[in-house]
């Protein structure tokens, strides 16, 4: 099943608003790894596809892990010694540091302060910034927000629960003709920041979307869980379904206007990498390819020795490095209609790619078969043969049952989706027979 | 045998006249991929070299293919309303569109005009045109010519014939020490066109020449062939026989004045590839190796899947890359003796290689012999080694019976034949002898 | 053991100091291949390392050569027509050509010529020159001191001998915990040249005395031997001695202000190989590396095909290529205390990352161990994890048993040193298991 065509029969430009939308939906939701804000997102992406949402207790046992406490936060601000609301959790939920244990003092601005952070060289932005693994609190506030604040008493209100609760996640299935799976993994952690990670969760949904019921080779798996922990919890829980993982991709900060970013799986050279490298080169402008490194998203747990999944992260803009990650300025304007639609569509081509890369095997191996006859060449003889019948000439050329789909077009530098037709019409042309995987 | 050496006591000045007067007498003919002009071809080759001719009935099954019939012509023109040859085959046999089937009809100019062809871009050449496999007709001009025709009536002749007869090759076998063999192919279909390819149809007779009667280590094998159904028919009627080829070499468009180009094999590391890489790098300005594609020259059919031969493609300028290719701008004055004398001695120096690239095992291999006492050594101390010696230590240090002569060559950044010679004198002083193959 | 730290508690200053002043020592000595000058330098360097001293009578054979007659020289001279000395070797022992024959004559100045070598382009000058293989005699002057020679006669004395003795070497044997052994190789038959191999000579004892009583995992070889025959020497009369050497580094001219160059093993892939383009990499400024050729020091003898070790060769400037280069110019004045110590620091490093090379096994292979609970990541989410910590997580990702620390240094671009601290760090914390070798 040609996916790619599929896909392009959409309407690009209402896809992308629908994905911009879905987002802005989910923006002002205050998520962090544990809590209603995660749930109530879950129920958002469930109103879509099917989703099944799985609560794991507070203080399981998950490998070295332990999973935490539930926080949840009804309120939270600094009143000033004027009684106002200075910084105040209802205007932006990255106010308060994720995670803050509950606190409701009065205290001098000097006790208050090694509590605040803000970005000086962004004085209007707030950080983000969470505490999980160390009961703390903290507020986060623009820099010019800070240097307004005057000596004196202010009242400080974290109104927030850290109690025993659960940790929660949701998963996506779709089978296809094989048990063997193709992982799709996003982090639905984060509050208010839209490029990091609404993006992730907006295309994986409509990624979702766009697959199920169609006849597929492979089975997938879409997983909204929390950053680090939720992948642990995951893998904890499904230690045998990982092994069916044969090809993963994790999806983070795909919204901006970065140019596409694909870092390898630990493997380096597994199939992903290679479709994933072939289709942003042939699909986008100026990719770059990262090595693998053990930092960074969910792809840090999936490429874990013990697992060692041939998991990749694709990125637009890499995190760590655009002046917006982690702040306020990774609101709904960072993100683009047309740059999560892009992104999508990328995401269907890798998977294309996937779907249809087999091995064939030429049945006129013995030099070329006559393709004029079969209406397969161009007519005069001395005109140029055009890059349809250059790709007819790769396949029969390749095909020799070693050399799959992904290996002919990386080796004529011809897109798969070229190679692919070209496949098809020949094995549609009785030249072909499918070889053993 | 050091035929590099043996070569180069000829007068090249001599050796590339001789080259450039044997395509002279060539040129004229109107030769196709069947027909009296290819035969008439061969047997002016067979008054050079001992030419085994063989002709294969129309009709036969050759893999996917069948041998077409044959292509004579007498003449050809167009007359114009006032009865004058406005364009006429006995100026020059591109005139029409090879492999034309009869006509003879009068027409007003509108109807003939979809059966002419011109170059607008370069208004004074004739373009080369075929149609093998569609019974059509045609002219080409040049596209002063079209323009000039007026309105009206035009007798439209082409005496030719398309009847059941002959495909036509010729190969000429030479003798070696062992069974296994070089192949040496091109194309002898083309018309008056002079680097494509009597430039290739003369070297590779003078190869032949030069070859002949010597102590060689392969047998050789040399195919002067109509392009793509000449070579398909000589692997079907010989398929036992191609599983001796070890090493190929196509050769075309090699008589002009751009720098070398190799085409690998299907292989991509093949000694043939290697040894070609090797010599071009040392042996000519700025050479140009490229990838194997599927399309091309002859080589296309020997490296198809079911043969997989390790032959490439010698070329100088590339076809479909320079203006005068497939025109009437393609003539004699567009190769040159020197540039003929050239890849002749390229195409010796790459046999050379395949003659010689043997290996040995130090018979001292433990510290390095002392080469003083042989007088193989510098005789003063602090003095500079040399090139020569140079050699003779790299020989010496990687004859273990793994590195072949190539593999010493290319690591240590010296011409194959350097490192022959210091292998020679090595073997007769006693430090050398020959590992198994 | 982390030598490499033990080291830096060393006084830099000081042991450059000490370097200079042993080679200051050492420099005025007319050493050749054989005679009284090696063995008096040899007994300077036993009196700062246990040193064991071998003496091999003259005509010993050793694989295809035969020890040499001794050479001493007690004293040799020009006399002009005046009968004053012009060329004095109690001035520069580099007067005479080394292993020159006994000659007392008077002969006339174009008698005296052939045997008279100077440098024209650096007329202050004398060149260095032997005839070690050729029985032969001659001086070395300036170009200006040859210029100011007027026609006569001149008294011509060499007062040498050229007798049977023998050939001396040195050796320095370190026990480790395994008879696995690295060799440390220089040459020590120069005479006064400073950097070609005073700074070989010195840094190698220096690094013996370092490394001396330390806990060891190899065992270490240190040689001070004559070029060429010597090495041969050693060789054929230690043929299973050294199947055990698994690493080897020759040092030469490594006291010069040049930048760094390591010549690689005939392997190039060895472990010595990668492991001194690491610490050059990560030590020292713009270096270069090498590919391996069989010409050299005496790594030509090591790595000759019988014995192939893993022997490179560490340099500052490359022997030939900087015009003081066996000439008077190499002098005291062209090494430097910071240089030899500096290049005693890289031997030490490289020695380090032999000695610490293992292969850990994650325990916690399934997703990352929790590092914050440990104390080893850092306190706030959101922060820049820093090198130290990125270096834990390469290792935890990387320790499957098959990567070694080296490997994993080079794959994260990070210092072997790092590596090899997050290593024991996560040893020490229970995370990590020694692999087997």
């Amino acid at each position: 099943m040609n996916l790619l065509k599929e896909f392009d029969l959409h309407d690009p430009a209402k896809s992308g608003q629908e994905l911009h939308s879905f987002a802005a939906e989910l923006f002002p939701i205050c998520r962090s790894i544990t809590g209603e804000g995660i749930r109530q997102t879950l129920a958002m992406i469930q109103s879509r596809i099917p989703l099944k949402v799985s609560d794991v207790p507070s203080g399981t046992s998950v490998f070295d892990w332990t999973v935490p406490k539930e926080w949840n936060i009804r309120d939270a601000y600094i009143k000033a010694p004027n009684g106002k609301r200075v910084v105040d959790f209802r205007d932006c939920n990255l106010h308060v540091v994720n995670y803050s244990r509950p606190i409701h003092e009065t205290m001098l601005l000097s006790e208050l302060k090694p509590h605040l952070f803000t970005i000086p060289k962004n004085p209007e932005w707030i950080p983000y910034r969470t505490s999980y693994y160390k009961e703390d609190w903290g507020f986060c506030l623009s820099h010019n927000q800070l240097l307004a604040l005057e000596d004196g008493k202010y009242e400080v209100c974290i109104d927030s629960t850290l109690e025993n609760g659960h940790l929660t996640y949701g998963e996506c299935s779709l089978p296809g003709r094989s048990t063997d799976e193709i992982l799709i993994s996003c982090h639905a952690c984060h509050p208010s920041l839209a490029n990091d990670n609404l993006s992730g969760l907006t295309v994986a949904t409509h990624l979702s979307r766009f697959l199920a019921r169609r006849d597929l080779r492979y089975s997938y798996r879409f997983l909204f869980i929390p950053g680090t922990i939720g992948a642990i919890t995951w893998l904890a829980r499904n230690q045998e379904q990982a092994g069916r993982i044969r090809h993963g991709l994790v999806l983070t900060c795909i919204g901006d206007s970065g140019k596409f970013h694909y870092k390898k799986s630990r493997h380096g050279v597994a199939e992903m990498d290679r479709a994933s490298a072939h289709v942003l080169k042939h699909n986008s402008q100026d990719p770059e390819i990262l090595e693998f490194s053990p930092y960074g998203y969910d792809e840090r747990q999936y490429c874990s020795p013990g697992f060692n999944l041939a998991v990749g992260c694709l990125m637009r803009s890499v995190w760590g490095t655009f002046p917006e990650y982690h702040t306020s300025a990774d609101n709904l304007e960072f993100i683009h209609p047309q740059e999560l639609e892009q992104s999508l569509r990328v995401c269907v081509a890798i998977i294309d790619v996937l779907e249809n890369n087999r091995r064939y095997r030429n049945l006129r191996p013995y030099c070329e078969p006559q393709l004029g006859r079969r209406n397969l060449y161009r007519p005069t003889g001395g005109d140029d043969i055009g890059a349809e019948i250059n790709a007819r000439l790769w396949v029969l050329n390749l095909s020799d049952g070693k050399h799959s789909l992904l290996d002919i077009a990386e080796r004529s530098g011809l897109p798969f989706s070229m190679i692919n037709d070209a496949a098809d019409v020949l094995f549609q042309g009785g030249l072909l027979e499918l070889g053993s995987d």
